[in-house]
């Protein structure tokens, strides 16, 4: 399982029930957060997501609708008693604030929290299944996307062939990864005759929070899945753009120059009371969008 | 109109839908905020609370489940365009806090924030009706109660009398304040020819998060109403007391010690799925006493 569930999809101002950015990332058995507005944890609590799951956090940038649910996470993290370590990759001040924010109130995590400044584009987490990296967007100030890509091995064993050609279960994790087997007599299995091509790994970008910048697209080229801030409809453009935000038809672009299999749009400015309208405009371009729901699952 | 209505009415980590610690007092058309655990500004948009009438905000300690919410309603506030002045009055460390919090997201509130660092006992605000003080109560960190007077003039203008002893209405305003009136012919007027003893002015008290300590009843001594914490029920003494809180009946023995009026509760800790047994406990010893609900407006 891939996936993307939306905890919030409002920008700064809490609205119309709808919350501060925050997503979480499933990756088989890992959760990963992206972004902590005010109020994530108890979005959490509602949508039945398991914090102790939560291994990785990645930070966009520091304005607080993006933020300020992260302290309250990690406290409530130690009060629950947690011991597992928790990495956390974000701009580098936020270390200081929650040193501070802990320091104040006299409280030792029972966990290592370890922080990770963003610093350059490139890779940040790799693990077997997966690897995560940062790009720079282009905000107000110093801003980060985030891509999730599946490692997935090239190749599909084939059971009644691998059965005729007498390759070992042992084998298996080299033949997925293309190898050719060699039997006791010396004779060469050759890779292709036991196995398929496998199912492409996949991967889901996150863009943050971005004025409209074509960059992005070479960033994110051939996702699965593109999450791209649509903060206004598209007749705001000029005001879009002051703030160093997209709209509608500008997320779209970005997804149609990518290439991307799908995209989802989100950060919702709170002017807005309801979002049909940003569902038919991004469509009119990308027919293959959906609107960010808070609750929802996607699957990448 | 003078009441308190709670807006979070649990302990540290958020729970069966009970959000961290906050209150608003309503003092005629004045509103005050009292702690702002995380998510009050969402709390404040359920329950109707009119976010640009609040003047005065008091954060008792700096514990993350009584301000975590402040640093986003302070920058809601200045997305909404708020220009009037607020006063901020809390323990020193919050002011570099919020200041680090402005300066990374490179915002600029379109408002004066002062900030009045809790330093000793006393009168923090003292308006025409009303003045705010402040007293130590007795946590693991530094930790401030608050307690809201009404000014009232003692004296009640009797109109009829008013009116048989020719007091002109230019002069009720001192006449309320207890003075005697002299006439053109130099014939005084005495005060209690022409008034009576005004309604009694009230008072509330904060007590915030505390251990059991009877010195509270002496700095909370006669309110007509107290806001004690009760984080766990009466067998909980023990863990109570390590963790510097307080069970029902120690909240309840306060308040019968320092003659309150009415006692409210709250403060739960997490660990209890429901209320009732609190309700019992309380009761028990003090009657005149209630359960903090989240919205609901308690009047003093």
């Amino acid at each position: 399982m891939f996936a993307v569930t939306i905890l919030g999809n409002n920008s700064a101002l809490p609205a119309f029930d709808r919350h501060p950015t925050s997503q979480v990332i499933t990756l088989d058995e890992h959760l990963m957060l992206v972004d902590c507005g005010e109020g994530t944890q108890m979005q959490m609590t509602k949508y039945k997501i398991r914090r102790s799951k939560i291994n990785h956090i990645f930070i966009s940038h520091l304005h607080g609708d993006h933020y300020f649910g992260l302290i309250g996470l990690i406290t409530s993290m130690g009060l629950l008693g947690r011991v597992q370590d928790i990495h956390l990759y974000a701009p580098a001040p936020l270390r200081e604030l929650i040193d501070m924010q802990l320091r104040v109130a006299d409280t030792v995590l029972p966990f290592t929290l370890h922080f990770h400044a963003l610093q350059q584009e490139g890779t940040l987490v790799r693990e077997q299944k997966f690897e995560v990296s940062c790009f720079r967007v282009f905000h107000r100030i110093e801003c980060w996307g985030f891509t999730f890509r599946e490692i997935r091995p090239p190749k599909k064993i084939n059971p009644k062939k691998t059965l005729e050609h007498g390759v070992p279960s042992s084998f298996f994790e080299r033949l997925k990864w293309g190898e050719d087997y060699t039997n006791r007599d010396g004779q060469i299995i050759k890779n292709e005759w036991v196995t398929e091509p496998a199912v492409k790994a996949k991967s889901y970008a996150y863009s943050a929070d971005t004025v409209y910048d074509e960059r992005i697209a070479e960033k994110v080229k051939d996702v699965d899945l593109l999450y791209h801030e649509a903060t206004y409809l598209k007749d705001l453009e000029d005001r879009a753009a002051k703030r160093f935000h997209c709209t509608t038809s500008q997320a779209a672009s970005i997804a149609r120059l990518a290439g991307a299999g799908k995209l989802i749009i989100g950060h919702f400015s709170s002017k807005y009371e309801t979002l049909e309208e940003f569902d038919r405009e991004v469509k009119a371009i990308f027919p293959n969008s959906e609107l960010a729901i808070e609750g929802v699952t996607y699957r990448i």
